[in-house]
């Protein structure tokens, strides 16, 4: 599937947005975070659902415009709140300016995202706006888990997926859902495109865990182990708890409990444990099984073969990424 | 006007609202903020504007309930901001919890007030969440001023109208112009309401600054000369800089240099000194002059003239407060 109509699209119109406006100190955050780069998966695949069911996809151009705008404003606030001091290699919104602005600059954003909608006739607008809203309350629920997360030692991998289905992939579903509800899709179309969302975005984040501690330093952009330095209880270390025999649970447990100045051997360490108990090919094995159940909700659709062979191939290059 | 039947059908309506939900950690903020009591002013005045227009007010009270939940998160985020240790004698979220519950919560709280005007049909809906994000995004603009008015030495009389007239008459206005759009009163009617609440609140702000500094402390509620050990920039300040002598700039700028522990001679100063310059009498004038034409707007109002009356004898009642 060739992307680059939609990703070109897409960067002209975030261009052509002026938050060149007063005050300064609150929207030059703004422009800052949104001119950061990123793969634009959310917004592309709003113009991608749109142009599968009608044809084109210029009109769905403000919402996509929303919901990349609402994806960089959970950035600012969850970067605060991890204390995060680089973003796309970059200073952080509350690294280069402070907190206060990283706040007032993310609420902003969000107010601006639903403004996005008012281009829509109201019927179109209330179903955006009301999409939009529920599947932004997800994402509040799915942060405030991940932090509940954090200090808890019985989470379970059910929680664990339920966790980013709200943190991430409700927000991947819901754009390929506005993509629909800007082409006047009915309802059947709307929801299994919006279930290829949900069953994908989990895919997805399932692969970005995995290339924390697996991927190539030299492609994937961010510090290989971020997750194991942070004691971040992913698939892939509550699998190794379920699975391993005494002495590994209580080595990862042990490496779990600390925070180090000097990581390197704790990554060592970890990533052979999760080798050794073969936890690669069982993520790899439900990374499969997420995509595979993605592409069971297109039969579903009442679009083109080719539309839906677009959409799988997109789904595919996906899961092969290495950054 | 007898304001009680508002009152208590409001808060019988919040007390409706079932924050009982999961995650605790990010909805149990968001019920103790909103139980914490205040004037409610705001989503009364929804309310009321709602009843002179059509003769009842029942179906505003979603819009009213959006209104205080967005006026509420303001508090929330602001406290962070201002590091406010206490807000209405009891401790402020992120003193209660920790900073990013104030984060997180506040941020749940912007999106949970969109979703109340999902009560009303498609048209209504987007008047009313258009009105919203326009009021949201101009209160975030106001609260940037006010933060950026702190390292600034240059401010003017008019600027800071500006930013009071952003920070919190925009969201009185509003308030009033929701009920009007709720009744489906023509714009006319609505713009009116929205400028009797523009000055309305333009003069409640100045009445704030006044009782922060010459308010009975048993009846005010807040610290007397919190604005002043804040060093504020407030009318007071402004005007008494503007004409005062040679002597009492200095005094007063040299205060205003200064975060000391012990407030008192400060406070006990600086309030002589805006006497000595007669800035009691002048910002009275100045609230005694929006509080008149807040009245001035009223008349172009095609509402009964008890209605007209009922208003007023609102407005009497809120500039005679004392707290």
């Amino acid at each position: 599937m060739d992307l680059t109509k939609y990703y070109q699209s897409f960067i002209s119109y975030l261009e052509q947005q002026d938050f060149n406006r007063e005050p300064k100190n609150l929207y030059t955050p703004v422009d800052y975070i949104l001119q950061l780069g990123g793969k634009r998966l959310r917004p592309l695949l709003t113009l991608i659902a749109c142009d599968v069911v009608s044809g084109s996809f210029d009109k769905a151009l403000p919402a996509a415009m929303a919901v990349e705008t609402f994806h960089n404003f959970t950035l600012v606030h969850d970067d605060i709140m991890d204390e995060a001091p680089l973003r796309r290699g970059k200073a952080t919104v509350h690294e280069k300016w402070d907190v206060n602005t990283g706040i007032l600059s993310g609420d902003a954003m969000l107010i601006l995202a639903y403004q996005y909608f008012e281009n829509y006739e109201p019927v179109v607008f209330q179903k955006l706006a009301k999409l939009f809203s529920k599947t932004a309350l997800e994402v509040c629920d799915g942060q405030q888990l991940d932090v509940d997360f954090e200090t808890r030692n019985d989470v379970t991998i059910p929680e664990y997926i339920k966790m980013i289905t709200l943190k991430t992939s409700v927000l991947v579903a819901a754009a390929l859902k506005m993509g629909a509800i800007v082409a006047e899709a009915n309802d059947e179309t709307a929801i299994a495109l919006y279930n290829f969302g949900l069953n994908l975005g989990i895919a997805f984040q399932l692969q970005d865990d995995y290339l924390d501690t697996f991927g190539n330093p030299e492609t994937f952009g961010k510090q290989i182990g971020g997750d194991i330095i942070e004691n971040k209880k992913t698939y892939l270390y509550l699998k190794c708890l379920e699975i391993a025999n005494k002495e590994d649970q209580e080595k990862l447990q042990f490496f779990y409990n600390q925070k180090l100045e000097d990581n390197s051997i704790k990554i060592i360490e970890v990533t052979r444990i999760f080798e050794q108990n073969d936890i690669p090919t069982l993520i790899q094995n439900l990374i499969e099984e997420y995509t595979q159940k993605s592409f069971e909700d297109l039969k579903q659709l009442n679009i083109s073969e080719s539309a839906k062979e677009s959409l799988i191939s997109f789904g595919k290059n996906l899961m092969t990424r290495k950054v």
